[in-house]
């Protein structure tokens, strides 16, 4: 019997302003057998996030950093191949923080099982019923409480958070303003997604584009970004706005400290909230997210696209994307 | 029958950095009559108050901005000298915003009637059972529901606002750290209001002073005043964090936009909420505090002072003791 070999993208070294290739390492090693309770998973799809940024730092994110020559880590969906946990048998899918390599042991605890739904892409699950559409559900709605009528403004809006959270924004009656870097971006979430208006920040002043897209000011932000789009945004939020803080991707690659905002005095003066959150807070109450994004999803009310990148060879490469804005929709790798 | 005078200060130019006396003008004109529903109010007391820098600068602030030769707006308490509103008979003890002026015609709705009560002096109704007391209590309370055995930072903690926040935040359970600029008032704030801790900023490096102040981290930042101590709390803050922004003394001068604290990601990272507040939105609320502040004080649990300046004419000088940090207590002005 052939040993079956494992291949993976290791942790080479603290990476410096962007992702490069020569941060990983491709390695390999035979593939491990699951001890008592652990299950062997044949990763399917590995999911590329901008968090993944943070967890390569070594001051570390919201987790401990990944130690220099441990596999990358990374959400992924797999097949169980074999299992010594009573909840796993061979051919169930399954989800986790299982890493950039081809298989995973793990601990069956750590897993999430899949429902068996032939109409349910399972690329779905590391989006819209994964912890991207919970990410845009809870970080909306239980952060900002949007009102009808109220301006709701995007950034990263054609991307996977964003695309969801203007469509929540519409469903719920807002005025939804997106910020996105092409006009092949803006024309999707506004004629595609129903985004009211839409901004390319890479063409267009942002502070003036604003001002003319909200002329009632704004209720609710849902900042992906952080940095210069922030302050343009605080210049114009309204008495009582709500800031949701799902992400600073312009800050994850800096090299240096990075000051903030030059209107954050506006939060007094408007008496305004900004908080951040991160989805893992929200993992106890994922199906009441996903009740109503299943319902709207099959009412036709929320539109979903994934960007598939083949080869886990390119997964350091593609990670980029992600910072240079060249994805459409959630960006996964097809192992 | 003699006309009686009316002594004013009125605004002169829009100040740059520190407020300076140049900026203001010592007016006269005869005392006004009161119209329908009017009152006329011999002012006793004028109420200094870092916002009125807000007020004065040219964008405006949470309010309008006052006018270049409009009389200076505050706070004040005086006695009813006319009436010619239904609720009001001369002799009854009002609070209000009458300007820096001896004598005020206004709306008696605009007007609040305070208790006739020997036993505490009517400086009280500018501190502890005014705005300055509802701005701790609410600002403390409703912004950042503390929990017993958390850690609470509270910045300019021997001012007006600060220093009830602190004992306050004692009642409350938490354990107290207060950052102020002298000897005096660390040793004031720790021996005479029971805070745990006191940081001297003019003397001490507060990253360092913090850390060591704070080993199990800030859960709650009672701010008063933006800048570098922002800075320094938003590095140890805790997950799920909640920083209250009351004021930000430290820009309210500054004659250049000021960028905003390089660890602001840590809202992100550390899940936490930022909201700035304003007394005047509690308002309707004001007996729920006064009841509280009033059993607190009955009981010796919470003590107060204010730095009375003599004279009106005074006013424009003393005024710059709230931002230089030399007030002990809440600032007024005997007119």
């Amino acid at each position: 019997m052939t040993t079956k070999i494992n291949h993976q993208w290791r942790l080479a070294g603290r990476p410096v302003g962007m992702l490069k290739e020569s941060d990983f390492k491709w390695a390999e090693e035979p593939v491990q057998s699951p001890g008592d309770n652990q299950v062997l998973v044949h990763n399917l799809y590995l999911s590329l996030d901008p968090a993944n940024r943070g967890w390569v730092r070594e001051e570390g994110s919201y987790m401990a950093p990944i130690s220099l020559g441990a596999v990358m880590a990374g959400f992924t969906i797999g097949v169980v191949e074999e299992s010594r946990h009573p909840n796993f048998q061979p051919g169930d899918n399954v989800q986790g923080l299982l890493g950039w390599q081809e298989y995973s042991v793990a601990d069956g605890a750590t897993l999430t099982k899949l429902p068996n739904n032939p109409a349910i892409p399972l690329t779905a699950y590391m989006g819209l019923f994964g912890p991207i559409g919970l990410t845009a559900y809870f970080g909306l709605l239980d952060i900002t409480h949007p009102k009808e009528g109220e301006t709701l403004v995007v950034s990263a809006a054609a991307g996977a958070v964003g695309s969801i959270v203007g469509q929540i924004g519409k469903i719920k009656g807002c005025q939804v303003v997106g910020i996105a870097g092409s006009d092949e971006k803006c024309k999707w979430i506004t004629e595609e997604l129903g985004y009211d208006r839409a901004i390319n920040y890479k063409k267009e002043d942002v502070r003036e584009a604003l001002k003319k897209a909200c002329p009632s000011g704004i209720d609710i932000y849902f900042d992906n970004v952080g940095g210069e789009i922030l302050d343009a945004v605080l210049r114009l939020i309204n008495l009582h706005a709500r800031i949701s803080i799902c992400g600073m991707i312009s800050q994850y690659n800096a090299t240096a400290p990075v000051p903030g905002p030059f209107n954050l005095i506006n939060i007094l003066t408007r008496r305004a909230k900004m908080e951040g959150f991160i989805v893992i807070d929200y993992l106890n109450r994922a199906q009441e997210a996903i009740a109503d994004l299943s319902k709207w999803y099959m009412d036709g009310k929320i539109k979903y696209r994934v960007d598939v990148v083949d080869g886990l060879q390119n997964a350091p490469r593609a990670v980029n994307k992600l910072f240079d804005g060249s994805n459409q929709g959630k960006l996964i790798v097809k192992i």
